[in-house]
Order: structure tokens, then sequence, then C-alpha cells
């Protein structure tokens, strides 16, 4: 049994929080957070406190607070040596204090507020700066059904810099693309079986092998014809930038 | 019972002879193709042929080869007034001869030559000329399992170029994800599962309200490290227009 303590209460803490209730192997001894309000609805089930010198013993602890309160959170822990971890994808093991034994614990997936969370789908990228406290971290992130990679710190960051490409930059194209089809009245609808089928494909071979479309080909009638219909400047920029990349990983000529 | 003739031997007219073969009220009267040896594989099971001038009677003649042989082929056609459609979304109705009944009979989706296709999950975007052949391909498109949408020239195009967006330059962007992951010796693998939830997400919420992340919450600190990380110039230039793309979207200050 492994036993941990959350500290903090937004989407990451929630969802952790949830999902360790529900693990045979993992028992929760405390919630904290600065304000117990956002946490009250849970007092009958697990010990919450707004007291930091109240926090008990346990075999680790989850920071899940802004990135920007790791590193003075970590220093006000009124202990030493034990396994304290946070779970961002841009913040160092080295910002946990060091009095500490300090780990990262970081799934890698977007979490939304009300939806519920599958963890075995999310792959848990972990960090530590003791060999020993990597195991215990292995189990934990196994023990919620987690697929457990270990990531060093200059990977977790190209990672975390990755998925901003892959979700927040991918979910600004589906955006530009609604604005397309929503100037002329067609339902943005029929593009949703495409961007699953595109998501798909990239699950089994390459995004390299998995190119095909005028800027790859080098079709240069379409890539014209496109960047005719495309009557706002920002969208033609994309277009440009993202055809010029796409001709530059294949060897065509530039735009 | 519908009959069917298909004229053309690539991806596209592959998948649709397959689905067409199976479906119980489609018939296919006989496949043409310039060179023979393309479709000899199932000259068993259809006839086959490569005299454009030995075409047999049908309800509807489909036409998928490239986009700038459509208009050519439409206009050796040894017939009139018979229902011929094209597959593309970038041509328009028009460019069939016009001694033809004319219609469009576009599928949205990414065709891989060896991968089987289930129609089911296709939106077929159909335009017609008479408002008779609307029906006909209405019943053509329902009778291989797909969803069927009444779209206009104007509309087609937008939805083409929208698809580029969401197809061609997502894919890129998962490409540009996997050079930065190699850069640092980690798998691409973990970020397959947060690929998959992108395109998820925007099933059920718009594009707009799935967004998250620095750029929408104006997070400079995180997008500085970013842009310090990266070190290809092409991927910054990618992250500086989309990070600005989003910030416009959602009414933030600009870069």
């Amino acid at each position: 049994m492994i036993s941990v303590i959350i500290i903090g209460a937004g989407n990451v803490a929630s969802h952790f929080y949830k999902t360790f209730k529900t693990a045979e192997t993992v028992s929760v001894t405390q919630w904290y957070n600065r304000r117990l309000n956002a946490i009250e609805t849970y007092q009958n089930e697990v010990e919450i406190t707004d007291d930091i010198k109240a926090l008990k013993p346990a075999d680790v602890y989850l920071i899940a607070v802004k990135d920007d309160a790791i590193s003075h959170l970590s220093s006000q822990l009124p202990f030493e040596d034990r396994l304290v971890v946070h779970t961002s994808g841009s913040i160092g093991v080295h910002d946990l204090d060091k009095k500490l034994k300090r780990g990262v614990f970081y799934p890698l997936q977007t979490f939304t507020k009300d939806a519920d969370v599958d963890f075995s789908t999310i792959p848990l990228c972990i960090e530590t700066i003791n060999k020993a406290d990597y195991q215990t971290l292995k189990t934990l992130g196994e023990a919620i059904g987690c697929k457990t990679y270990k990531v060093n710190g200059d990977q977790r960051k190209a990672l975390h810099l990755a998925a901003v490409f892959v979700n927040n930059f991918t979910n600004q194209l589906y955006r530009v693309a609604h604005e397309i089809t929503e100037s002329e009245g067609v339902e943005f609808e029929i593009l949703k079986p495409l961007i699953t089928e595109t998501a798909k494909k990239v699950q089994d071979i390459s995004p390299y092998m998995a190119q095909t479309g005028p800027a790859k080909r080098n079709d240069k009638k379409t890539i014209k014809k496109h960047l005719k219909l495309l009557n706002n400047e920002h969208h033609k920029a994309i277009y440009k930038l993202l055809t010029a990349s796409i001709q530059k990983t294949h060897g065509r000529q530039k735009l």
C-alpha cells in the first residue's frame, strides 16, 4: 500500500485524488489546500486541511499547484527527507526544496474539469533524484493504470513543448477550419471524421509517412487556388508557413 | 438497384469500387481506365475496359481521376444526357461537359492505398445541376452507408481548403512534435494519447471552447521558455504564428 498526500485543488489534483481513491493499493492520507472551501466537498471521505504544519507522514506528497507556486510551497513543507513530487511539465525537479527527496510525476494529457479521466490511457513521465524513489513512483503510476516512462528534465521540457504543437496548435487549426466553413455557411460537422482519421493515422505510422495533400505533392495549382480563396490575412499566413514547412520536410522547393 | 460505371483507377476509384461491390442495392456495370493493367486484377468480378467508346448505359458514371484530367475526360464521353459525377473537392460541377447531366460526389476523407475504408464514417458532399439527380446520388451514398450532405460548389471548395488545415497542416504539427521529441531522444509514442484526445474533444465541443495552454491564458513566462528551447528557426516561426493566432481568437494581446 502506498500512502499519498495531495497538495492543491486544481484539475490535476482533483483527477489524481479521484483515481487514487479507486486504486486498491493506494491510500490518500490527507488532502491539503490553502483554501479549504475548494476541497470541502470531499471532507466526509478524506481528511482535509489548510494547515501546512499539520501534514502527516506519507510515502508520497503530490504537489499539483500552479507552476509559479511549486518552489515556494515545497520550501514551506514542515519536514525533510520525504518524497515530494510535482506534476508539471515545465518545472525542473531541482526547483523543489533540496531538503526533500524530490521527483516529478507528470501526466501528459489534457485535463478538463468536469470530464472523467481514464488514467489507463495516460502516459506518466517519471523523474527522481534517488533511484529508490523511482520505483515507488513507478508502482504508484501503475497502481492507477498508467503506462510509465522514465523521462529526464530536458526530455520532459521537450515533451511539454511538443504537446503545445499537437494539442493547442492543432486545436487552433481546427478553429481556423471552423472559421473557413462557417464563412460559407457549411457545417463544421463534415470535417469531424477527417479530424479523427488524421489523429488515428499517426498512431500506427509516422507523421512523415502519413503526409498527403497539395503541399507534399507540390501541386502549385491547388495551392494558388487555396490562397486565392483565403481572404483572412491571418489564415493566409498560416497556410503559407505550414505549406513551406511540409515542403521543407519532404524536400520540395519553397513556395 | 443503381447501376454505376467507374472511371479511373486511383485510391478513390478503388475504394468506391470495393464498397459498391458489397452494397446490396448497387451494381457495378463496368470499370474503365485508360491503362487496363491498373484494374486487371478485378477482371473476373467486373467487366473492365480501356475503350471509352465501349461504355455501356448506367445510372451513374463516377469519374475518379486527377483533377486536371476531369474536364477533358468528360468531354470524351460518347453519350449525352446521362448522369456523370466527379469526386473532387476543388473542381466545379460546371467543369464537366455541358452535354451531360452533371453532379459531384465528394467523399471528405483521406484515403490510403492499402488500408480498408469504412464508408459509414465518411461524409459525402453532393451537388447536382438537376434536382432529380440529387435524389439518385443521395440514394447511392446511403447505399454504401455514408452520411450525405447537400453542399454547393463554394461550400465544397471551403471544405476542401479547411480539410488541408485539419489534415495536412495538423499532420505537419505532429511531424514538428516528432522532430522536437527526437532531438531529446524521447519517444514520440508518449504524445499519441494527447493527439487522440485533442481530436476527440472537438467532436463534442467547439475548437474555441476546447482551447487551453500558454497562448490562451497569455502565460508569457512559459511562452518565453518554449521559444528559448526551440533552436530550429522554422519551428520557432510556427510557434510564434500559431500563438499569435490563438491570442487573436481569444482576445489576448499580441505576442
